[in-house]
């Protein structure tokens, strides 16, 4: 079944991004030999992000300065949060949007051809979704370092019930990914049911 | 060898408590059956927390209410960094201290007879220890919940050179235990060696 998967690496601390969205902290270790990545973006059917995501991708991986020019690095359709008008990247699916999470998520489902809807960032889009009751899993790859501040992983208190820990995989000395799923939703037969905690 | 380290609790998000002090997200779990608390507390020959630490442990474990008066959990002695007067707890082995931390990290080698120092807390306490080179070890329970706001796990920048992850050991959906190491000083002989990153 389809799942709604919040990816993304973070510090230690809980950041994804320093306050200047420098992301030296996470490139100085490379592309890790073994990441799940390739596994993940597998199962991958459609694709969400904020604003500053998109335009962090455009002008690190769609247009990198001097070198020649790389392209839109998915395949797969994406929808772009944005309260104002981004500039176009060619080659790209993408849909400009804005609002609402919840109609944008059936239009994602449509599109994902039963394969899983990956939130790529912020972290307040993640929580918009959350919000909704519509994230399913957080895949975090936990970096070691410290930024003491920045963009926070998922402003959000989730605590009761907890996430529950699924699994906790070491990647040499610079990542553990950890894997939570959110427990408070059930569905079943496409509906979705809220269970309220009593603590 | 003695090492410093910094023991903590924190929610996956990297806050330690609540804005508010609560520490309910965290005992919902209550005792962990197979912590490593206590092999972790046998090897710990002094302790240092601020002033927040201690109230903490004053009011929910050394005068939790109406219950029977509990005791000072600790039998190592402590320090406690405070900038104003705090009250006596009966039967503790503590010293109140303020201003640098390097004196008394002196003072708690030579009390601990070898064994090592416990920063328990909070998360800036151990960023002055840090400060002055003279953290070695982080071990951090990464709790299943985000809290969105709190009081932070390390409000420093620790990137170039980053940490270095000894261990991931989940410990059932709960929490997963991150060991790490500070790997930018090395000691000779007691000499304390700051290297610095070229990144």
């Amino acid at each position: 079944m389809s799942k709604t998967q919040y990816y993304a690496a973070a510090s230690l601390d809980g950041f994804i991004a320093t306050s200047d969205h420098s992301l030296g902290w996470l490139l100085q270790f490379g592309d890790p030999e073994d990441s799940s990545y390739p596994a993940f973006i597998r199962e991958v059917g459609a694709l969400a992000m904020g604003a500053r995501t998109y335009e962090w991708i455009v002008e690190h991986l769609v247009n990198p300065g001097g070198e020649a020019e790389s392209s839109w690095p998915y395949t797969q359709p994406a929808w772009v949060f944005s309260r104002g008008a981004l500039p176009v990247t060619p080659g790209a699916d993408v849909r400009f949007v804005s609002g609402d999470v919840r109609p944008v998520h059936e239009e994602m489902q449509a599109a994902a051809g039963g394969k899983n809807l990956w939130i790529v960032g912020g972290g307040d889009l993640a929580g918009q979704f959350h919000d909704q009751g519509l994230l399913d899993e957080l895949i975090i790859q936990v970096t070691s370092v410290t930024l003491g501040q920045g963009a926070p992983l998922l402003p959000r208190a989730i605590v009761d019930p907890p996430l529950r820990l699924i699994s906790a995989t070491p990647f040499g000395e610079a990542f553990v990914e950890l894997r939570y799923e959110v427990p408070w939703k059930e569905r079943s037969s496409g509906e979705v049911r809220i269970s309220v905690g009593t603590g």
